[in-house]
């Protein structure tokens, strides 16, 4: 395992990395609604957006722009997601970059831009036109934080995180900053995280990290990815660490992959304990299932199960509900192979209630705001696991209200 | 269309059939919690089942039986489902129809069983089994009602329904009675429907016609079949109304069809409409698709959306949510094609918010107790629809609560 040491801030942590975050109107609330990084050295850069059809004004150009493989800036706004707006959504998107990057003096092309919040309506510009040279003007290599409130929809706190490592040799910093209530769905049907990291790094290999990085976080919470409109990852890579710049299968990939894994990891778990009205984190293991596949069904039937999330709601330890699920998950299930833990305590054995089960343990384990429920399907060797939380009354009370 | 004639009373309006119900304490409280439905004379019969992995023991035994195409009782039991529950709950479920047998004097083989309620629990054997005999001493002409409420679980109402319709030139009736709270996923996962008529109808044709019904019915509410372990659909036919048999192929199959159709039909927006928590029933059109198999996907994804579910809770008609569902179907899908009406007031057209729309109009339809959406995909010419309910705080209250 590569050595990591976690450090202060998020995006701003590493060198030639500046942000700033304000607000500007969209929001009717004085919070912040908008946000800036700019790396002072044009970077390589990769990302990873939503598979939904529908797509935002924002993710389409984004996407279109990350094919020249350099970036430099990534303006973010929140309140409002720019999603089926056609035309007139896709020139506001443009003029959002084209006036960053007029004031930042670089190609608009460099310029990433994403927007978050109600779909359907277009962006206030008259708002947020005047707002960003300010935007730009506020940059600071102590915006980080800023920018994290920036991107905020009903998050209830900023997310960031950042890590030093040492590659070939070399001090590398990596840093990041999301939001996203990692709910069943999530609000208003967006998370993003940006990365920032001062390795140099060819653009394929950057690419294929972030990709197998978001597998294991992102699209490990039940956040769905693909039932969402703007989902965006985007990592900028500047290249200040001065390394031999890393290239598709070097070995010292390896170190990077871990470093990246670990801090988007720790951003999906941040999102899903911030989910709406969550008042608890479950981990879902699956082992024993057949194939990788089965185990990745398996997991993400009980984690989006409604039932089973109110439940735990409840702290009720319903395994009948978690037998329900994995049997509707079209994966290769066998009764009477099934266990189920909480925590360490089996409660179920051969798909019947296990004799003599110590409730407090399970009691003990439910109380924790971090809970594992461990299932072995018994037919095999695969496994996968997903990261969900509670389905509360307050996550009907955020949803239900006006849009 | 047949002309069909909607009769009071349910199961128990069919010539031959006597049912009953009581209370023998699975149920900590008072509330009726045994049924039995008896045909005078061996019925026809035919059955649909859940498709869950993890099914009940009554499942398993009743399905077996079903293979012998002739049935002449159902008994059933709510508060515990019988599931998860290994040899032992095989046991208990063929002695319910052994004792159920012996007082009704018939071969045991001619029982099925069914059961609803918490998942991994044993049946209490010990206050069924003397509760049996008088529960077969009940049985009466009029006991449609006692036994409607015998399966309910966290059924606000108990649900019952009956029509005449002339076939081949022969008064024939149906009946039935169901239950199932319709939700996201039926609570403790089941859905029961016990149908009868005096219909003379060959094993194969009744099959094929209640396989049908179920498709259009309660295959098209959001209590997603496949996700229970208990999920029941059953039909007798006693042949005392003397027609000719109708067999495969046969003409009078249409009129028969037309009227099981509608019968089920009744019966699953009666489950919806008591949905656990709901407050309005939602009917989602899905038009214009490529396939009919988008349609579906469509209809299905809009009506099992969490955020569109809670958008309806509160009365909110966010559209945007209906975008984002339907572009995480799966379908194809053209966002510039896509129009999306609440009753007769569109509020998006070519996949952006429609210029005037009159919100008034809007407002009113969301009051309405059964709410339409419509979509039109604006790529095909195929189309289907489903029933949902709004999710509501409500939901949440009734499934946290202890198992």
């Amino acid at each position: 395992m590569t050595d990591l040491e976690w450090i202060d801030g998020g995006i701003t942590a590493v060198p030639g990395i500046l942000a700033s975050g304000l607000h500007c109107g969209i929001k009717s609330t004085p919070a912040r609604d908008l946000a800036l990084i700019y790396s002072s050295a044009p970077a390589t850069a990769a990302g990873v957006f939503t598979t939904n059809r529908i797509q935002g004004a924002p993710v389409k150009l984004s996407r279109e722009r990350l094919r020249g493989g350099v970036a430099q800036a990534i303006v973010a706004s929140s309140g409002c997601s720019n999603v089926c707006t056609g035309e007139q959504g896709l020139r506001d998107a443009r003029e959002m970059t084209e006036v960053v990057a007029k004031h930042l003096r670089i190609p608009e092309e460099r310029v990433l831009v994403a927007s978050t919040g109600v779909i359907g309506r277009y962006l206030p510009m008259d708002k947020i036109r005047p707002a960003l040279p300010k935007l730009v003007k506020a940059l600071s290599p102590q915006g980080g934080r800023h920018a994290a409130e920036g991107i905020m929809t009903t998050d209830t706190r900023p997310k960031e995180a950042a890590l030093r490592v040492e590659i070939g040799g070399r001090p590398v910093a990596i840093g990041a900053i999301a939001k996203g209530t990692g709910m069943i769905h999530p609000l208003m049907a967006t998370m993003f995280c940006f990365v920032a990291t001062d390795l140099a790094v060819e653009r394929d290999a950057l690419q294929a990290a972030i990709r197998r990085s978001v597998g294991g976080s992102f699209n490990r919470i039940s956040v769905d990815g693909d039932r969402s409109t703007s989902d965006t990852v985007v990592i900028l890579a500047n290249a200040l660490a001065e390394n031999r710049p890393l290239v598709r299968g070097d070995r010292r990939l390896r170190a990077f992959q871990q470093a990246l894994d670990a801090l988007t990891q720790r951003l999906a778990v941040m999102q899903v304990r911030d989910g709406e009205g969550a008042t608890l984190v479950i981990d879902v293991r699956v082992r024993g299932a057949k194939t990788r596949r089965d185990a990745d069904a398996v997991a993400r039937a009980i984690a989006n199960s409604p039932l089973f999330k109110t439940a735990m709601a409840g702290r009720d330890p319903n395994w009948g509900r978690v037998m329900s699920a994995l049997g509707a998950a079209g994966a290769a299930v066998q009764e009477d192979c099934v266990g189920i833990w909480y925590g360490e305590e089996q409660v179920a054995a051969q798909g019947k209630l296990k004799e003599g089960v110590r409730w407090d343990r399970v009691k003990a384990e439910l109380a924790k705001p971090e809970v594992t429920l461990s299932v072995d399907l018994g037919v095999g060797h695969a496994e996968d696991h997903m990261w969900t939380c509670d389905l509360t009354q307050d996550y009907v009370k955020i949803n239900a209200g006006t849009s």
